[in-house]
């Protein structure tokens, strides 16, 4: 409930440089105590407002599967594929046209080895063996009979951000840098059930996972993360999953690197060791300065990006704004989230939405009021681990930059007089 | 995390009559321990596994905007319009095939009452006038400067299952009987924010909100509830709403009656008392008994319903099952949900899934041990205030049968000993 009887706001509200207000502004007050937005217009506003044609007559009929407006055109993922073929790529979400945590499903970044297989539910098989005591093979009608679990759990590829290992900053938005990063509501059986099924036996310490696309995508995972978390999901955001995000079911291993959560999941085979597929070995691992490669790095580290302001997104008048964004962190949940409109010099909380969940995207929000200068507008994310966002100078002094994955350092925003949002590094 | 060192499985488990197991079976255990779900098929498993033609061709290219599988294509609404119309009736959510929390946009419900309205957000405008100390117009651009808010939210149509007012159990399914209800995550901007804005008149105690649509949808909505945790929704599940959901903008009234969650906002006029729409008075009233009908009923009252097992969908052999479905209160939080085997002569606590937030829905998960013979499966909901479901023959003894609102009872699932599932009173 917004209380009536809220203090007078003063100077006291400054909670950051450069104009950053504190983040309970949003809480106890509105737009109109901190000093209206006012963009409204209020001459002759009643008398403004017309009959437009959509009111004088009646509208489209029902349909069985409901699409976006033709307005929102925008609204849609960008993608890329590798010279002489269509389906080796990534599309990536536009989250400088989103709000909330949910991505929808329409708009669910996607990275493809080798296109989208067009998998018949009725022959596709999932394959239990190895080191169990009875190798299994369900339907997916068999699947349906286990018990469920739902979790809100954000996917990020391994390779987002990697634009900002280069020397100069890309000169691209929150799409194109950033977009390789959704969140969605994952149902599923868990692995485990299935695995205590088959039966593990105690040699067993990893699981090689393989989809059924024309890649033959496959990664190792250690048994400990499979007991504890993973599911074969069924569902993405209450539907059946979709072809494109692995229907008819795919691995979802909540905070790992995106490869990982393997999608058209045909084969579990336990193991003692890790299988050092080609997806392992000759991709997804981690170059150093030294010519050597980090192996196995599973868990996205805590990250955060401002979505709106962003490149591409113009700022209006001076006057108040809000700052928002997404972090997340496969370490866990989010505990603090911090913006600063200085290029990091002064950093003020930004509040968090509810509920903020593990491995889940959470969106913070903090308010502006831009004095119609130059600004350089970060995010720092921590996570109940303790791990905090590191700067991208750091990120790179601690690792080097050949390195094309896991890039997860601060990125920066440059607000020009004239209201051009840029990318930059501060 | 799963426990290796659990305690043996016992007669204790058994929760309730007719086989419901205790809930925390599906947190501690696994449903090989508790008796296997025995569906997979281990004979010659490895050998069995073909490589099917999906696996030897690259898969199909990217697009902008993605869509489902075309396996799933009755995973869809049913609808219907009123005679002479094709846009104003209901469509409904598919619950039976769906899972999780969310509902995706492209299956949430919708009643509309001329059709779906086709509007250009360039010339949309938002009226605030009445009572208030400046009447403000607002465009969509001006809205996006203000602070926004993020809740997932159920919406229910007043007149969901309202066929169980009906003498005999409709023989039809969760689909067309409880299907007006869907729940998303909206974000928007708090309308006590636009209303601090334009500076609310001490006298006013209501307002009328319109919308942009043909038929002129509108309604009253007391000032405290507005006051309170109205959005004005700009975002469903991340993207846009939708044209169906009220693009650009509709009101959010959390846990009231869907119809006033008016969609294509237009106008909001502060007043001293309500307006009297034909939206409030001829209809979206609930006859009683005495022939006289109560007005403005709000919040949706307590409820649930079992998705799975339900009508359409066949059991199997004996042995695990998982009964699950959702729950949601317009007064609050889920507290707890109780399942029935036997026509509520027992019931036993079910699994609520994580997070469980106020008016939004909660899915629920209870295991089941069939035993092949006949059963009738209800839930029961109870909410923090401590608002209790009541059975169907408690709610028509207390409002008749005459109304065709809120109907709220506990529904019933007969299980038969050849597995089909049929709509019963019980």
């Amino acid at each position: 409930m917004l209380k009536n009887n809220r203090p007078a706001l003063s100077e006291s509200e400054q909670a950051a440089g450069n104009g950053l207000l504190d983040r309970r502004l949003f809480l106890t007050a509105t737009a109109a105590a901190v000093g209206s937005a006012a963009v409204a217009d209020h001459a002759g506003a009643a008398e403004a407002l017309p009959v437009e044609p959509w009111m004088k007559t009646p509208g489209s009929p029902f349909v069985p599967y409901g699409q976006p407006s033709k307005y929102t055109s925008k609204v849609a993922r960008v993608f890329a594929s590798a010279p002489g073929t269509t389906g080796t790529g990534a599309s990536r979400t536009p989250h400088h046209l989103l709000d909330g945590m949910i991505t929808p499903n329409g708009l669910h970044f996607e990275r493809h080895h080798s296109g989208i297989p067009d998998i018949n539910p009725e022959t596709h098989r999932l394959l239990i063996h190895g080191l169990v005591k009875r190798p299994l093979v369900y339907t997916l009608d068999a699947l349906m009979r286990y018990p469920m679990e739902s979790r809100i759990a954000f996917i990020e590829c391994a390779g987002n951000s990697a634009s900002l290992y280069q020397k100069e900053p890309a000169q691209l938005g929150v799409q194109p840098i950033h977009g390789l990063l959704s969140c969605a509501e994952w149902t599923g059986v868990r692995l485990a059930t299935l695995l205590e099924d088959a039966g593990v036996d105690p040699r067993a310490r990893w699981i090689l996972a393989e989809g059924a696309d024309a890649s033959g995508m496959s990664r190792s995972v250690p048994l400990e993360k499979v007991m504890g978390d993973a599911l074969v999901a069924i569902y993405q955001n209450g539907e059946p999953v979709r072809p494109s995000n692995g229907y008819p079911m795919r691995l979802l291993l909540p905070g790992y690197e995106g490869n990982m959560n393997v999608k058209w999941l045909r084969r579990i085979k336990l193991t003692e060791g890790p299988t050092m597929t080609k997806d392992e070995t000759s991709k997804y691992t981690m170059l150093q300065n030294d010519g050597k490669s980090l192996q196995f790095c599973f868990a996205q580290e805590a990250k955060s990006v401002i979505t709106r302001p962003s490149p591409g997104l113009t700022m209006g008048a001076p006057g108040l704004y809000e700052i928002t964004g997404l972090a997340w962190s496969g370490y866990g949940r989010i505990a603090k989230v911090e913006v600063s409109a200085d290029g990091g010099a002064s950093w003020a909380p930004a509040a968090l939405q509810e509920p903020v969940l593990p491995m889940a995207a959470t969106r913070f929000r903090s308010p502006w009021r831009w004095d119609g200068g130059p600004a350089t507008l970060q995010s720092r994310a921590t996570d109940d681990s303790g791990y905090v966002q590191p700067t991208r100078s750091k990120l790179i002094a601690d690792r080097g930059a050949r390195a094309i994955y896991h890039f997860n350092g601060i990125a920066s925003w440059a607000v020009a007089q004239s209201g051009e949002v840029k990318h930059v590094y501060a």
